[in-house]
């Protein structure tokens, strides 16, 4: 089931080594469940009980560490090697004495790592404060550093393949924002509408399937659009109201978002002026975009658009994406936003997106690029505009 | 947009100001997703940022953390007054320099709070390590002391809102269940049957919508039913294959999970054998439900039946279900497995899910139950077996 080459996970690998021995660790203790698929291939919803892979310097092949009914899922998923594979008891899970952390403990113990340097993932989902504390306590010979995004500013620049399946990812999030413009109208409820678009999202195309996003469709409508990770209601939809789909699609666990505006019936002029302002300082964005230049200069573009349209706004436009696991598909290194010094690359691939909130309105329309030898290439191809929805269904 | 009146959400802060109370805990700080939906209606999918809500003993409100951005979300989704909503600025996202922590910090000292006992969730989702060496930081002068379930204990026992939105819960769980067996046949691709049981899960009923439960469909098939959590793929069904259906129906983000196993075509005996042994096992202990009874005797019930029938089962058989958020449903209290002294009281629920895994075939057939005043009642209604799909299509 492996969806890479063992050559791709061992240059992972390497390279992870080289960082660790710039940054002088001997032991990586990786919790983040994207960085675990990343270095080993491991792929299964059980990130929701403690679970790790751990990288030691001199060795060639990480040790996962899981739940005993989860080796099956790391037999299957992984390129390890059964020595590799040490699952723990059940009775470590959520108990008042045991915790799995002890056995990471017992494991680098038995191989005489417990006084080494030790890098852990400080501020990454599921390694929790508990984790470390737990370390702390097992292992109090060893020196404990941060490794937070050690990983992940490896994962920044996208080999071929990985490139390939954003962009199977980016064709499911073209089908899944057609069936959204498709189905809203007048009168229809929202949670019909996102069912569409995750029916299309998991079913994928018809060469190659898709797989669950890291996060579901965001569907704020109305004065909520000024709040933008809502998700859906049963309510359905009102003539003039503005909604917000923000989506992505998904494949071997690699992400392209898409966020567009759209509205059921005539948009106020303000909506339309709104939406031009959006996709004007989107483009100019964009057409910043080659290798040489930094983040924080092409956010610039964006606000110095914007300002000309007499607009203010304070967040990022943007992050790196590509492979993760829920709750996000961003992967917390790189964004489009002041102070950002990161030199863009060929193949590292951003999710741009420009919102503007106007406290009772907001407006999103995005794009996913991937850097090239030359400038930038649009993963998606959808219309770049506030989708109106004139043919209102007779109620 | 509140899910429950405002006095249901105030007696919730009031038990959990009564439980730190006992704890001697002067003020809590929640990140877990659910705990902070429970005690102030918190709902959008934020949590891949750093959020909180801080409950001060002495006051009647809490107050929420989170992103500027997400600001009018709080607006719109708690019982919160403009007071007790306070958003960090976005330079504090994915920052080197700075952490929404410092911004509760900073909180906590405006209040005069940081000389006391302040609670945490140790080992709780989004409760980062560097959450905790970030709060230890600033409040040099507090006590810090472990908050972890402290509020999901108050959980445990549903009210009678709750119910009803889980029992809504489950007939959407039954009516995914039934697309999924409608829709595997040989075949056909995975991704296409979890597709139909998103839509069902998200679409609901016609009465009323489906929400994002926080497991995804796990649908592992053939050799890979001893694997779980392995969720689907774009490959097709074979015939003679088992598939494991694991799922839930979510309305207002209350869970009802429910599971079953499916065999294309005619199913070997053993199969056959070892669906009956976890249909009568799942009786026989949900046969021992009723208040005053604990976790580990329904547990041993499972446990005796199954060594009746030759088979030996290390791992947990269901646990405390209800509010949640990705990645888990479960509500990391009581669990029916040996330890676990639990007293069942009436408005418990739980899910059953009594797995049996022999290595290279598995098999879940589960039920979600309320605890009555006398025993308990099963929330679905879908047949317990071995599901055998003999009309196969032509290929």
């Amino acid at each position: 089931m492996l969806t890479f080459s063992i050559e791709e996970y061992q240059e992972r690998v390497t390279q992870t080594k080289q960082r660790m021995a710039v940054e002088g660790v001997d032991v990586l203790i990786i919790t983040d469940p994207a960085n675990m698929n990343y270095l080993s291939g491991y792929n299964a919803w059980s990130f929701y009980v403690h679970q790790a892979l751990v990288v030691f310097i001199d060795e060639s092949q990480p040790y996962w560490i899981g739940r005993g009914l989860d080796a099956n899922a790391a037999r299957h998923t992984t390129w390890l090697d059964e020595e590799h594979i040490h699952p723990y008891a059940d009775n470590y899970i959520q108990s008042m004495v045991r915790h799995p952390m002890d056995f990471v403990c017992d494991l680098l113990k038995e191989h005489k790592r417990e006084h080494k340097t030790i890098a852990v993932e400080l501020d990454a989902y599921y390694f929790t404060a508990q984790c470390y504390l737990r370390l702390m306590n097992g292992l109090p010979n060893a020196t404990i550093v941060d490794g937070t995004n050690l990983v992940n500013w490896i994962r920044i620049v996208k080999s071929d393949t990985e490139i390939d399946y954003i962009k199977k990812a980016a064709k499911i999030s073209e089908k899944a924002m057609q069936v959204a413009f498709d189905t809203i109208n007048k009168g229809v409820r929202e949670c019909d509408v996102v069912a569409g678009i995750s029916y299309a999202q998991i079913s994928g195309m018809e060469e190659y399937g898709g797989d669950y996003p890291s996060i579901v469709p965001l569907l704020p409508t109305g004065k909520k659009t000024s709040a933008c990770h809502l998700t859906w209601t049963d309510e359905t939809f009102n003539e003039g109201s503005p909604v917000i789909i923000e989506l992505a699609g998904c494949h071997n666990r690699y992400h392209s978002p898409l966020a567009r505006t759209a509205v059921v019936g005539q948009p106020t002029q303000e909506l339309t002026k709104l939406g031009e302002v959006v996709v004007e300082g989107l483009n100019e964005a964009l057409d910043t975009v080659k290798p040489g230049v930094t983040c924080e200069e092409v956010e610039a573009a964006w606000h110095d658009s914007i300002t000309k349209n007499g607009v203010e706004k304070e967040s990022r436009i943007g992050y790196s994406t590509g492979l993760n696991y829920p709750p996000d598909w961003g992967e917390h290194t790189a964004s489009l936003r002041p102070g950002d010094r990161t030199v863009l690359e060929p193949n590292m691939v951003f999710h741009m997106i420009p919102t503007i909130d106007l406290g009772y309105i907001g407006m999103e329309i995005s794009e996913s690029f991937r850097v090239t030898e030359t400038g930038y290439e649009k993963l998606a191809d959808f219309p770049q505009e506030l989708h109106v929805k004139p043919n209102i269904r007779l109620a």
